[in-house]
Order: C-alpha cells, then sequence, then structure tokens
C-alpha cells in the first residue's frame, strides 16, 4: 500500500464523516497497492477504514503472490461474500465506489438496513485528482511519447491514405515508441467526418482540402495520455482557416484561465464564450475537458456547470472544437497541470495552422 | 426492437412484480433492439415499463441514424440526466441492471426515496437465459466455429512452441475462419501452468510428457463460443492418463444430468461427486460451469449452491478439472443447450485422450 496515497484518502474520508469506503474499481486498487486485478465479474473489495482495519477480499482464484501490505480475505465462488464483506463494515456511514455494480451494491444494502451508504467519489476520485509528484512524472512521460507518436503519425499523411491505414501507422509507431499501447480507440476523421466528435475511424479516403483530426492516446507505465490535432490536407479553404484559428484561440483563452482558484466552470467559458462570440457557439456540442490520470477520463468534467475549484496537482484536457455538420471539424487538445501558480501544458506539438502533404 | 424479447421481458416483470426495469448493459440492450451502443462513462438507459411508454435514454454525442423502435430522449453533458430520468419512473417497483454502477444508482435512489429498487437480474437475465431459435442457431455457429479452431490449432502444436505462439496461432485461425475475433483471452497451459485454472498464456515452452490446456472461445455474429480440451504432448504419464480419465467421466456425468427439471446443483453434483470419490476433490477448485450467449460469461452459475432447476432453452458450460499444484492441469469443457428431455452438446472435438506430436 501507497501510505502516502492512503493518507490523503483517509483525510477525505475524515472530512466527508464516512468511516469505510468500499473500493471496487481496478484503477483506485492500483493507484494504493501498485497491482492490477481482472476480477471479471467476481467480487474484489479493497475496504479502507478510517481507523485501520484495511482489507482485500478477494476470490481464491486469484491467489497473490507478492505481499500488498494489506491483509488479505480470499473466499470461494460458494462462500456468502456480500455476508463476509458485511462481517467488516464496522461504521455507520459507508462509501461506495462508484462504479460497483448493482449486483452486489443492491444486496448489500439490503443487509445493511442500519447504515447509510453513500457515493465514494469525493474521497477515491478526490485523492486520485490531485497527482502527487511520481504521478506527475509519469503523466509527463506518457504525453512526450504521444507528442513523438503525433508528429510521426503527421509525417505518415499521403495521398490515398484512408483513416484505417492512419490507424494502423499509428499503432505502429506507438510500438516503436516503447509505449504500452492505446489508452482509448483512436479518433482519426476526414473532412465531414470530423464534423462527428465521437467519429469511429473507418475506411474514408482522404481527400484534398479535408481537415484531418488526429484524437489519440497511449498508456504508459499504467497512465495515460490524450491529444487531439487538426491538420489540413494539400490546401485548407477560407472556412477551414478561419475555424481553425478560432478553435485554437479558444483553447489558448482556456489555458490561460487555468490556475489555483479558478473554477472547472470559468475554464470552459473561456473557450465557450469566445467560440459563440464568433458565431460558432452551436458547433461547440461538448465539454471543454475531462480529468486524466490512470484512466483517460477521470474527474472532474471541465463543463459549464462544474463550479469546483482548480487545485494544484489536477491534470486535465482543454479540447475546444468546432463541427460543421457535412463539411469539417477542428478540435485542438493539450493536457494541462495545475501547479501553484498556473498550469504546465503537458503537450508540446505546435498548434499553427499546418497544411500537409502540400503540392509545391 | 425484438417484439418476442420484450414480451418475455415484460412476463418476467409482470412474475416479479416490477413496474419498470432500467436497463444499460450494453449486452441487453443489443438483445433487444439489436443494436450495440458504447456510451463509455455517459449514462444510457433503456427503461422498459410493463404497461408500456419504453424509453431509450441517450446522450446526444452519440446519435443514432436508424430507427430502433422505440422512442429516443437524448440529454447534454450538462443536462441533469437523472432527474429526466426519474421524471419517466411510473411505478412503485423499480428493477435495475446488475451493472448499473454506483455513480448512477446511489443518487437515484436518492431522488426516489418513495420507490423500491429491486436487482433486475430476474428480468434481464431471466430473458437471455432462455435462448430463442434464431439465438440458439448463432450459439451452435459460433461453437461450431470454435470446434475449427480447436482441431487446427491442435495441429500446429510441434516441438519448440511457447504458449505465446500458439496464441498468435489460434488468433490467425480465428481471423481464417471469419470469425469476429475472441470472446475472451484465451488460456493456454503447459503442465504446471494448467495447474492454475486462470494461468496468463506466457513464453513457457512446451516439454514432452506436457499437459496442453487449450481453453478457447470465439465471437461470432454477437455470440461467444468457450471450450475447453486438454492434450498431452509427445508422452502422457500414468497419473496424467488417470487425471484425464477422471474429468473425462465427470464431464459426460455432468452432461447426463442436463435435462429440463433436474438442477444446476445436480449437474455440478454429478461432475464433484465423481471427482472427490476418485480421491481428487480437494483438486476441482471451481463450479462446474456458467452461462453463456452474447456475454462469454452470463448466469446461472452450476455450482453446488445453484439449486434453480433446468429448462429448455439454457446454454451453459461443463468444464470440471483436476489442478494438481506443480504438475498439471486437466479441463474438459462444452457447451450444452438444454432441450425438452435432455441437451444437446454444441462441441464435437474428441475427448478421447490425445497425445500430440508422439516420436513414433
Amino acid at each position: 500500500m501507497n501510505s502516502q496515497r492512503l493518507s490523503l484518502m483517509k483525510s477525505l474520508m475524515l472530512t466527508h464523516g464516512t468511516d469505510q469506503i468500499i473500493i471496487c474499481d481496478p484503477s483506485t486498487i492500483f493507484y494504493l497497492t501498485g497491482k492490477w486485478f481482472s476480477p471479471g465479474e467476481r467480487l474484489l473489495v479493497l475496504l479502507v477504514s478510517q481507523t485501520g482495519g484495511d482489507l482485500l477480499i478477494n476470490n481464491e482464484l486469484f491467489p497473490l503472490t507478492e505481499e500488498l501490505g494489506v491483509p488479505v480475505q480470499l473466499y470461494k465462488d460458494t462462500d456468502p461474500y456480500l455476508q463476509i464483506l458485511t462481517d467488516h463494515l464496522k461504521g455507520s456511514v459507508i462509501a461506495v465506489d462508484k462504479t460497483w455494480p448493482a449486483r452486489f451494491l443492491l444486496p448489500l444494502l439490503g443487509l445493511n438496513q442500519d447504515k447509510t451508504f453513500i457515493l465514494g467519489s469525493v474521497i477515491a476520485d478526490g485523492a486520485r485528482l490531485l497527482k502527487d509528484e511520481a504521478e506527475k512524472d509519469l503523466m509527463r512521460h506518457a504525453s512526450s511519447l504521444n507528442d513523438s507518436a503525433m508528429t510521426l503519425l503527421a509525417q505518415r499523411v499521403t495521398v490515398g491514405a484512408t483513416e484505417t491505414e492512419l490507424e494502423q501507422q499509428l499503432l505502429s509507431i506507438y510500438e516503436e515508441l516503447g509505449t504500452d499501447g492505446i489508452s482509448f480507440s483512436p479518433i482519426i476523421a476526414f473532412g465531414a467526418n470530423g464534423a462527428d466528435p465521437h467519429h469511429e475511424t473507418d475506411e474514408s479516403l482522404l481527400k484534398g482540402g479535408d481537415s484531418i483530426i488526429f484524437d489519440i492516446g497511449c498508456k504508459k507505465d499504467s497512465y495515460s495520455s490524450d491529444m487531439t490535432r487538426t491538420y489540413f490536407f494539400q490546401e485548407v479553404s477560407e472556412e477551414g482557416r478561419e475555424v481553425y484559428e478560432i478553435v485554437k484561440e479558444a483553447n489558448l483563452r482556456a489555458i490561460s484561465k487555468v490556475k489555483p482558484g479558478n473554477r472547472f466552470s470559468d475554464v470552459d467559458q473561456a473557450a465557450r464564450d469566445y467560440i459563440t462570440h464568433k458565431g460558432y457557439g452551436a458547433y461547440f456540442t461538448h465539454r471543454t475537458g475531462h480529468g486524466i490520470g490512470i484512466d483517460v477520463h477521470e474527474p472532474e468534467d471541465v463543463s459549464a456547470i462544474n463550479d469546483h475549484v482548480l487545485e494544484p496537482g489536477m491534470i486535465f484536457s482543454i479540447e475546444p472544437g468546432i463541427y460543421l455538420p457535412g463539411k469539417l471539424g477542428v478540435r485542438i487538445e493539450d493536457l494541462v497541470l495545475v501547479t501553484n501558480d498556473g498550469c504546465e501544458v503537458l503537450n508540446e506539438v505546435s498548434k499553427d495552422l499546418t497544411v500537409l502533404g502540400q503540392v509545391d
């Protein structure tokens, strides 16, 4: 168990009046223990108690070969595992990890009608939200590899390329760079495909004048990267240029608001107001960003309705976009780390408008 | 919407005194609508009501291009989506899909303290448990492809092979056969590795006298296969032969109990009692089987504590095993379909003891 992270979590439990937390998310268990579990549909719980007495409850099919610094209780498939968990619930207010499924949660509520169950996000996510120094370095490293991948990928854009071919190129690049693979299915979208923010890479052929969205991320040492750049191929229309410069300015304005004391909504507003002011507000259809760390999508949302205040150690994406149906899409995304007096941008690939494959 | 499957689910809702069910499992939504969704961390709910008024609640980022036969309510990331769902909860007893995470469930309970929430497994899983004719054919087809793959894989076992190499061979075979990929990470385990039922395929080198476990499954047209065969390489020890024949007989005895009216526990008992009688009870460390369909692991468990009664249309695995630490493992697994008067075994690969790569 990482004692510093465990202490952080227990201090958050105290703040939120919680006696124990039922942790089941393998990412959070990795965060605390340094070990990945894949329990499948079976119950896996790390029970963390405010006053000590932490316990890992694990199916005997997945025996541990190492010492994790926490007692382990094994159960068989035929054991009443929710009763075993209940026997270890000592407090009156129990937090539950946000990912715990109803098939465990509803029966546990039935067994413990005298207790109050609350959502554990403020504790588990709250701790993971504030990256420690080791995590910051891992995040910097993953984004540095992602920068290299973006640069190499842009060089491989050629006449006749399909989205799928470039996706294959990206996977090779990630392997050559020594990453641990992708942190999400890359979005590679040409021209009008880019107008769907969640376009699935397909066999579309690159055409002159197309915008090219590369929304890509790799994992390295269990931490995630995520970055978007938009290029143009051979030429760029006036509209493409106008939209690009607006999105770039929105990205920069949002980043300029990233400092302790500002709210997530302030960051969103900086991007959204500028795009709206330029007349494209209706075409910026998603939040400005999301937290990231071990998982590629972590709290908090950078959105208009999130008034939580930024604190040093938070890492999230800034990814405004404009999507013109039937025409093109532009999105520019960086990861930022909140520092004591501003932020550190983890991505260094140029955001200047770039036309690839220009015919001289 | 598949009206036959929807009717089956609504009749189960009536049986269990439930007014509405909140379905979120993409597999169950596919089962009812024929469409796969990947909502990521966003809320996706198919609300099915006993008295009509079904509704799909979906994030506007994932617009539908086809007509699913159910009204769709889109929401934005900034909308109060749990309140939107609450506005559509009309009854007093609401079932909740087993996979719905605490981050949605606990706040929904807070918004609806006048309602009773129950686990929806008896309804959603209950419907999917009884495969219709179209599903039976898809399951037969997936298992037939898996049979072909097992036969081809056994032919590729050669001196000097590693587990990882055979895994790569298997992936190629699945591609050549036109499957849609694997239904789970294959377990390929040589010799003592096979004594861990959940061994992860590694670089181990095949040695003469090794047992070889192939626990493999593919997907085809959204349905899953899953089968295990155990071979020996070049030679087989007396102990290996003895254990093999015991496991084979346990597999056959369990299958002979598969008919309507018998209980899952009867099937488990047939395998377990025989292995125990032969003195290896302590080395058969898991349940005898599990349900399968769209997902590779579905209810119900074929285990000692499951007294539910078998009904025609159920499909599950029969996979007894004996695991001798430091020595070898033997597991023999078939899928079976409960028929009106017995069962149909979906796998046809021989279960006779087979020694591969014999030196003549």
